[in-house]
């Protein structure tokens, strides 16, 4: 059979290289085009020698794929895909141009106009773990930001079983690499080395994402939500500890797993953890490891999520994104063990 | 004049040979004996070639002081301390023994009797900020915990001015040299190095502090504390958030800030920060950079504090309660600014 | 067709660990028994939460497997292997006891009388790059060390061409992880972050397998090798700078860079690089990439090499060798890029 | 005794800011005036938050002082010093401008005329250990480079004494802080953790400084350097490791450090260590850890040094330098100790 064709827009940033290094696994898909402005006209290899392996030149336009991953910044990404869909092709964006239903809260957080609301209503959040049929069927699926990620996936199960109130605190550790490729101050090694600092507290833009996902595991109830990021001196992980008020205070620790278990009890990629789990322990893979537990003293859910932020993350949730759209099994290509130590 | 003569007992760990590089720089005072089991006999550089300005040999008992530091574990630094007491000697005791008010909150977290019921009467808690008045003339000083340090001066204007409800989050992010010297898998480079974890999730040992402190603060109210310590892969330095929900969700950040300003305008090294503070703005210095502010979104207080885990959370803030215990001027030997980058 | 039943003798270790990674990701080949002492009785993903895809018991005894590593300590290795032998199974021995064909140069460095000296004729150095006829007959392969993995594929094509003089300086910066995971205040994270040091300074047991192989390469001249290992603080790892004199001092490094390009134009593993190497462009992978140039100022030969030291400085390269032996492709279940950033 | 008045041109890179940290510890010189062209106006405390005590504003033009500090670029820092040195001020540069002897020299290595030769006769390179009596009447002092500060202080007594042969290679390890606060993908985090890599292969400006001191410590014989820089993921330290063969080899290692000892006898801030140092044993501090040693087995000069690139590197060693040049004692300011851990 032959492999499907898929590509990579703007291929030069950490999303788009990691898609390049997972895609390069996958035995049913081939990288058969790359694009980025900058760097076009080089190989892939000569601007990222670790990815030696593949034969490809970085283009200044998209060739013919049947699916695209955009890792294009918001806005500009919404622009390169109207062109694909309008095609046919399918298109998974890692970009946050259509992860919010409602274009009065990408406006209010994005600060400009959406560039496409037109076509909002057919964009799938792409969660799998939350959307899976949604996603399977669509052209557009919009990949969802590295915070939501490990916060939803942390809090999804406590959510929808209505164990909690709506005052929810979100306190997530970020590794570097979560800022990019861009170079920055903030980013700079001897800045950031042997340091760690709160940012965007007067709100970050994954907020509106936690609150949108949660609200629709429980519709009743409006989420209160407190999304505090931080950088932490890693290149890779996300760690997530969320806190919650339980609404009936006498939980156990066991029937609270139990529940966790039987949420996540087909899921690939999700595994309730035995102990308090370490970022090292998803290290490269697309696993999100989630630890639930009761603080007895104060009759509270603390929930500890990790994730590999490139991974789970950004891009290989965008290569099981993929595989549903592609109707290939949903682990394919991303099988990989975290890399330990 | 003659210096003071001071000693330390169990100078190898982190925290002992901290106050030995601390002390050394002390103009009014001469550190004039040091103790440790496992190294009596060496001479303090040979085992720690950092301080190899210092000439000292470790010593298996205390020489003559008139002030000691005790850097022993738990239970055995109650019992160290005691004949130091009858003799006369002032002491400062970085353990745990005498932060406890109630013997049986020991008794709970320590798993043991408390080793000196009759001494936790006349001992102080030894945050100058909060208890200024009462060491300084005190006998026996019980130092802080890092932890406790760093949540305390995050909460306390807010606590004592009535603003917050009892419900309060304290998510705390710490280097591996709060571990200690002593060796474990968690602490083995290749284990912690690129990677975040959270630990105590059933309740750490610098909760019960963290309460009785917040208490003293609002006697009408008994705070409810969740608090999570995090190990993150730098060696030095403590961030810690803060969450609680305001009484009034009014509140300005302004407001807040000037409260803020004026709880600490005679601190010395405690500063309310312009923005998020960064572990490293405090490195190898005793200060205290708060940054109070408002989730304008849910009407909750959120406060970042950030020390040195072995300065303002251990080392340094024992030489500031020496400072008063011994009439000195309160920042003498500690006026050394942070080390950046 | 049945996949070939391999195990792995003391499991518990870096390399033991990283080689149960590595092998559940060969196609025909089943990780079907593990041992280790202090942790026997236990599940793998109970000591390695990252292994959780493996469903394994540490046993304290080897079961029936074709082909055999063992990552135990040296003479504890070769008393393990003998009987292993005996019974034909094949065996790639990751300890040193095997490398040095000179017993009594072993008895010189490990400070012992050689533990199955009969064994060491047909023991083969397992370095495919050098021996890899001889090991695909091979019943027991000696897996080289990390550092002289790293060493040698620097300086073999020019050793082998006559091009240098018998001076070698062989300057190596290794990541903690090469250390192990026994605990010792050396690679206590706080001792070991933000600081470098050399090691070794009187001989390092890695050495005589250096001055070995490449003594082999030309026997005409005798190398006098030294060899300097330094402490990084990263986890994985090997930059290794090799200098010695150019015999012509006249050479290009065109010149050169062909003549490596010729060495290394059949190997899988081993990558002339087109600048100097980055160890992360290796991080993961069983790459080897080489960087040899001219200092045209002095004449004198200057290589670059990097490797991962747990993967083609143990684990990888032991896989390596076991595809050779079992007469598989030799870079079976090898391919996974490196993983960057 | 009014305290001496004395600047800072370009105050922002992290030589500058070092600067001021150190200067503000003085206790008979007065930070008067810092400039800095993209900050000017700012408070030096905005832009460097941990310098909150110094009470300057950022200007863009040096005040009245009686001695400067140029921490700017080569050439513009030339540029800079001409008119200071016409009003009689006394100036410490810290770039490269002054430091080679030979105009030619830098035109070669820098690519331009130099931008003042009539001063080269005058300037002192200003390595107290080498040049102390120079230093002190000198107006205008070159602060040495940070690699051959540690290069030269690790080989000064072998060459002088005339131990070794020409051929000498120079392996320096270098902390990131070294490449300076301008960003670029070599220091942007995710590139730079975990990471090590050699560069400038073709020849790094640091070497003539390198090869004009060994040289003038032995006139009689043309050193023959190869220098290779390399980066390792830590902020702050350099660890170079210094190879030549001797001359006679059958030097002992005890005859070796007795001659490094009694080189280094009346110096306050090199330290002959009994072990293999650590670049950790020196942060923050002013000191050079020397280890010498003979590889016996090749009758090798090896020699471990460490610094902290920052300070003994530049801005300490650039006070230590102003302290010769204004009569005041040459450690004043300097006696911090290292910060371990």
């Amino acid at each position: 059979m032959d492999k499907i064709k898929v590509g990579i827009i703007n291929v030069t940033g950490y999303a788009g290289v990691e898609l390049a290094r997972l895609l390069s696994q996958h035995p049913q898909v081939e990288l058969a085009s790359v694009t980025g402005r900058s760097a076009a006209g080089q190989s892939l290899s000569e601007v990222f020698p670790h990815l030696a392996g593949i034969d490809l030149t970085i283009k200044a336009k998209l060739g013919d794929v049947e699916l695209a991953f955009s890792a294009m910044p918001h806005k500009e990404s919404a622009e390169e895909i109207i062109p694909l869909l309008e095609k046919g092709i399918k298109v998974v964006d890692i970009s946050a141009d259509f992860r919010l239903k409602d274009a009065s809260e990408y406006q209010q957080w994005y600060g400009l106009n959406h560039p496409a609301p037109q076509l909002l209503a057919q964009a799938v959040y792409g969660l799998p773990e939350l959307h899976r049929a949604q996603i399977a069927p669509a052209q557009l699926v919009a990949n969802p930001g590295c915070y939501p990620t490990g916060a939803i996936l942390a809090l999804a199960p406590a959510v929808k079983a209505k164990l909690i109130g709506p005052d929810i605190i979100v306190d997530s550790k970020s590794g570097v690499s979560g800022a990019g490729r861009t170079l920055s101050l903030a980013t700079h090694y001897s800045e950031a080395n042997e340091d760690t600092t709160a940012y965007a507290l007067e709100g970050h833009r994954h907020l509106p994402e936690i609150t949108q996902e949660l609200k629709l595991l429980n519709p009743g109830q409006s989420p209160s939500v407190t999304f505090v990021p931080h950088l932490i001196p890693m290149t890779r992980g996300i760690l997530t500890t969320a806190y919650a008020n339980l609404t009936s205070g006498k939980l156990k620790a066991e029937e609270l797993r139990k529940l966790y278990l039987d949420f996540n009890k087909d899921e690939p990629f999700v595994r309730v953890a035995d102990s308090p789990p370490h970022t090292k322990q998803t290290w490269g893979s697309n696993l999100c490891l989630v630890y639930p537990t009761v603080d007895q003293r104060t009759g509270r859910l603390v929930v500890i999520s990790v994730i590999d932020n490139l991974v789970k993350g950004a891009a290989g949730q965008a290569i099981q994104n993929m595989n549903l759209m592609l109707g290939l099994p949903e682990t394919m290509g991303l099988e990989a063990l975290p890399v330990y130590p």
